[in-house]
Parts: structure tokens; sequence; C-alpha cells
């Protein structure tokens, strides 16, 4: 498991770098500087559509419509649909990292680590129920369809469990974690409840779900901590209410 | 949660219906039995179609295809996609049940019935990790697509869910779990189990999942049961080998 090359590494200034999916590079000179922009630009779009229709549903016509380009300028940028579709993966990567990974390594290593992945991870689930997770669609439409786009999909998640997979090690080393503690197991059983939340609240709309993951991962650090696991603050997760509208 | 009137009900013969998902009406005379005939083998074979390309890549065209029939003939059975659909859903909720719940109420109450429960789940999740569950591919095809093939889908989920959460709520009453168990949580968790097992081996193809999947449900039990809870069948899913042929 979780033996994918990419890995997300945490540097001693608490910057990473997914090295597993090529970052898109950003302009040499001024021309290729605006060919980049509109390239990024496009990626963008198709990005918040592919969060909608699935991965399948982009097409170079359909994010042409949306840029109002022709599909011929499109076409050009990526030359394939395969390609857009990568690319789609490739910036979703990035939205995650920034959003879910860098913030919680840049905190204190160990058990507060881990807490604040869960909870990022949590936040960007809960975002996504209005729109759809492509690590989890993308997942049911690549699930049977070898090539480039599913070893794309697949490193990008495969680094991302590592990344958390990082992060119960580390809270084991701080002495936070018991030491038997078995990591692949414990991220196993996160990821699980990530989808859960995922699942129940996007599709079944069952409500409470957020604070059943919440509390089902409180539930595997408690009984893997040791005596000198810091506790969980009480206010962590209802502190950041992703939808601040929709509460009373 | 789980507040879906089809429950999964288990009569003291321990038989169940499906009281919401409704069943297609056995023939009544022998032009209709026929018929029935006829008809019960297209969404067998739409069943079998969409476990690979999704409730929605399925088309009365491709059935038609794979049954030998006009598009007519077929139409003439369904009169639309959806309704083909629909079908699909509640042929994949009796395969469901006569293979996951009904072996499992057939046996004794409380822990040992919730354990049944998982198994015959994991069970079925395993052997789809070759063809694809449509209630998870499912899920993402539908969740924000409202309407009819939507929610005889959710309800199905529901129906299935409610059942588990019931098989806690009488592992409580036996005495096996504990009584400030939350059952709701537990079958969250349990859901949750089952989801990464599906994404973890169908997807990503990591080895173990079962085994963890099965470590992550007993040691939600441990942390639950009582004194007087029936010990874990030591070989219970390892007797079950679902792919015996890819075992050394």
């Amino acid at each position: 498991m979780l033996n994918s090359p990419d890995l997300l590494t945490d540097s001693p200034e608490g910057r990473g770098t997914a090295s597993g999916v090529r970052q898109t590079g950003r302009g040499r000179t001024r021309g290729q500087a605006k060919g980049q922009q509109t390239r990024s630009a496009i990626v963008e779009a198709a990005l918040g559509l592919a969060s909608h229709v699935g991965l399948e549903g982009l097409s170079i016509g359909a994010v042409a419509e949306l840029m109002q380009m022709s599909k011929s300028g499109v076409f050009a940028h990526f030359g394939s649909r395969e390609e857009l579709q990568i690319s789609v993966v490739r910036e979703y990567h990035q939205h995650f990292e920034e959003e879910v990974f860098f913030p919680a390594v840049a905190g204190p290593r160990g058990l507060p680590r881990l807490r604040a992945m869960f909870a990022n991870w949590m936040k960007r689930t809960s975002i996504e129920i209005e729109a759809g997770c492509i690590y989890i669609s993308g997942a049911v439409e690549f699930d049977d369809r070898p090539g480039p786009v599913r070893d794309a999909l697949a490193s990008s998640v495969k680094t991302w469990l590592s990344a958390m997979n990082r992060a119960v090690v580390l809270a084991k080393k701080e002495g936070h974690l018991r030491a038997d503690t078995d990591e692949q197991q414990l991220t196993f059983e996160i990821h699980g409840l990530i989808l859960a939340l995922h699942y129940e609240a996007r599709f079944l709309k069952t409500p409470g779900s957020v604070e059943r993951a919440l509390a089902g991962f409180e539930r595997i650090v408690k009984e893997h901590q040791t005596p000198d696991a810091p506790p969980a603050p009480v206010t962590q997760f209802a502190a950041q209410p992703t939808k601040p509208s929709q509460r009373p």
C-alpha cells in the first residue's frame, strides 16, 4: 500500500512539494507567460466543470464554450482531451496541497498535525458536498479504464494517502500515538470516514455526517494515543464552519 | 438519518421483505409469465452491464444488443431508459438482500448477526472489486441529478443502512454491545470501512484491504462490546475467500 514514489514531503520550512504530479511550468518569456496564463485559466474552468460533470464529462467543446474560445484555441493548449483531463487532475492536486496539506504541515508535528490534516480534509470534503470530489468521482469513472488519466488520478490519491500515513508515523515518533500503532490501518480507517462523510452528506443528505466523521476520528485517536498525547481542541472543527450561511 | 420508510424487516422466520423497493410481480397468466421471464432476463443483463459501465452508461440500444433483441422489443418492456434504470436498482436490491441480508438474519441476533451482515457485505464488495457496486458508482453518477432513478437508489441504500442500524440496536438489546452505543455512529463508521475497501481494493489495488476492513470492524466492536459479547470466530472471513483462485 502507498508504495507510490510520489510523496508529499514536508521540508523543515513546512512546505512540501508533490514531486510525482508535475507542476505546470510558469512563464519564461512574455509570450510564454501569456500562453501559460490562458492555459491556467482553461484548466481552472475545466476543474470547475469536472467537479460537476466528472472528469469523463469533460470535453474540449464544453470547456471552449465555458471560456468563450474556439475549440481549436483550447485544443492548441492541450492537444487532446486526455491531456486536458490530466491537467485537471494536477490542478486539483495543487488545490488539495494548498488547502489540506500545507496549512497542516506548517503546524507542529505529531497528533496536532494529524488532527489538522483530518480537519482540513473534512473541510475540503464538506465544501465539495456542493460540487463533488474528483478523487471520489474519478475513482468510479476510471476504476476499470486503464490509461494515463487513471494513472494520474491514482498517483495523486496515493500521494495524499502516503502523506497521511507519514503524519501517523510522525505522531508515533513524537510519542503521541502508541509505538504498536499500525499506520496503514489507521490511514485506511481515516480514509473510510472521509468517504462515508462524502457519501452520506452528499448523496444521502444525512444530517450530522460531519459530526460523525469527526467523532469517528477522535475515537480512533483515543484508542491509539499515549498519556503524552495533547488533547483535542474542543472547538476545532466547530470553529471552522464550512457553510456558515446554513447555520442557525 | 435512515428515516426511510423502506425497512428491511426481519420476521420471526428470519426472512425479510424490502417494502420500499417494489418487487417485480411474477407471472399471473401464461402470457404474462412469458413476458415477465423476458423482462427479468433483460433486467439481469442490464444489471451486468451497469456493473461495468454504470447506471448512466445503460441504454436501451446497448441492452437490446446484449439480448440480441430489437430496441423496440426492449422498449416494449420498459417504456423508457429511466424505467430500465429503476428496474436495475430494484434487481440489485434483491440480489443484495439475498446475499447479504437474508443469510445474516437467518442466524442468531446480536453480535453474531451484526458480524454476519458485515462479513456478507464485505464479501459482496470483494466480489464487486471486479465489477463495481452500483450503490457506490450510482451515488457518484446521480448525486446531483434529482429524479426517480436517484430516489430509487437512495431509498435502496437507506433501506440497507437502516437494516445495519437495526442490527446494532438488537446487539444492544441482546446485551452484546454497551447500552450507550450510538447506533448511527456505528453504522456510519462501518459504512466507511466498506467504502474504503471498495476504493482502495478496486481503484488503488492496495493489497490487504479486505484484512484492514475486517480489522477496523473488530476494533469498533471491541470498543463497544460488553463482557457478555460472544468472541469473533477466528476464521470467519478467511473461511469464505471470495477469490480462492488468487490465494496462494
